[in-house]
């Protein structure tokens, strides 16, 4: 038995989210059955992060464990092939040791999120990025990103069926781009709460719109109370882009 | 009557291209419709470049006459209602003289082309980017594009329906910019020739190959026939990015 790690990009747009669901088609289905052919193995395989329906991916990270004797630029070949109609490529394969662990050898997750704040509608970017149409002010959302540095009890960011066993993390970094109409917010954090970076975008737009002041953001993180988070940023801006081991 | 000036952009992968067509629905006839819709008037638009089925604009500009007296932002916000279900977007709208034209004025356009040099499908990035799977020596394109610069005929870079009336045009620069797996590259020129980008596009991709050496790409400009052309680009890597006047 060999155990194998992947990195996988994806357009979340047309997919259920990461992880199997009885309502309709997730990206992990999509590997599994391509795995399947490929090997004649019903194969489970195990990912860095659960990404919501919409969620797109740079650099997922995935492991599965197999007994097929294919190497690892022919597993890559053969998963591109099987999943040349679905919006998943597989970047690259490698042989990892049986201890490697696709979400608990995780130590850094770097996700980012991607605003075009502009009045005209999208048209290439669509479903790529959240369009907010009144202008923000960026200022303001870069000097409040820096309120979610370090270790928080994250409870108002967090979605309340969240089934982490705590609410506390650590966002090791924060960094808001900007660069024309295009707004990119990254964070990075070993491990993140269900719907959090979502929640935490969603506040830092009522920032940006002058709505909630950083005093008014600090409050919420302090409350602890998810009452008192702001509406959630869609998925389709949403990138994991990288996970570190 | 007054002349009105937009600036536009679109995703071209489901338009047979910028022009009226018969035989598929164009960015010129779902603009003129939306502008009949607003107006009740019949108003034909004129665009700075016929852009192919699949090319891509951001900032494609067109001129159009009519007896409305609607301002400038309702008229903005009034086509961008009527092709909300289309990926055309209308960035900007002002009055201008009647002496201008979106074609005939311009003394400047921008075209950029993205190729995706990786080994693994794309998937966030399908139908806006040439995927060229082999590794490209960029060093060697980035030297080659300066052949282009300056004066010539380019009849070996043009289409055989070309209407143009002379094959002589002057390119002002030209820019490659890579960054990871993207190359990116930059041609501006006050007009150029039909198919002229992605056939300088598709002899850059051999030099990249290093199947034709910069002397090979010479040899092909200079010898003025159409016949030593590579192989055309796709079309879904190429994006009209910008007209000055």
């Amino acid at each position: 038995m060999r155990r194998y790690k992947c990195i996988v990009e994806y357009d979340g747009t047309s997919f259920v989210g990461w992880q199997r669901q009885t309502n309709g088609y997730s990206v992990q289905e999509a590997i599994e059955k391509s795995l399947e052919s490929i090997t004649q193995e019903k194969i489970r395989i195990h990912g860095s992060g659960r990404t919501d329906t919409g969620v797109h991916a740079k650099g997922q990270v995935i492991h599965f464990d197999s007994n097929t004797n294919l190497d690892e630029y022919t597993i890559t070949n053969a998963l591109n092939h099987y999943l040349k109609k679905e919006l998943i490529s597989i970047l690259s394969t490698e042989m990892v040791d049986n201890n490697f662990d696709a979400r608990r050898s995780a130590i850094l997750r770097t996700y980012e999120y991607l605003i075009i704040n502009r009045a005209a509608p999208l048209t290439i970017d669509k479903n790529k990025a959240w369009h907010i149409s009144k202008p923000l002010n960026e200022k303001l959302i870069s000097a409040a990103i820096k309120i979610f540095e370090g270790n928080h009890d994250f409870t108002t960011f967090r979605a309340a069926s969240c089934e982490a066993s705590s609410p506390i993390r650590t966002i090791e970094y924060t960094e808001l781009v900007n660069h024309n109409e295009e707004i990119l917010i990254t964070f990075q954090s070993k491990s993140f709460l269900q719907h959090q970076v979502r929640s935490m975008i969603g506040a830092l737009k009522l920032i940006g719109e002058e709505k909630w002041s950083i005093r008014d953001l600090q409050s919420a993180l302090d409350s602890k109370d998810r009452s008192r988070c702001a509406a959630l940023a869609p998925a389709c801006g949403l990138y994991l882009l990288k996970v570190s081991f």
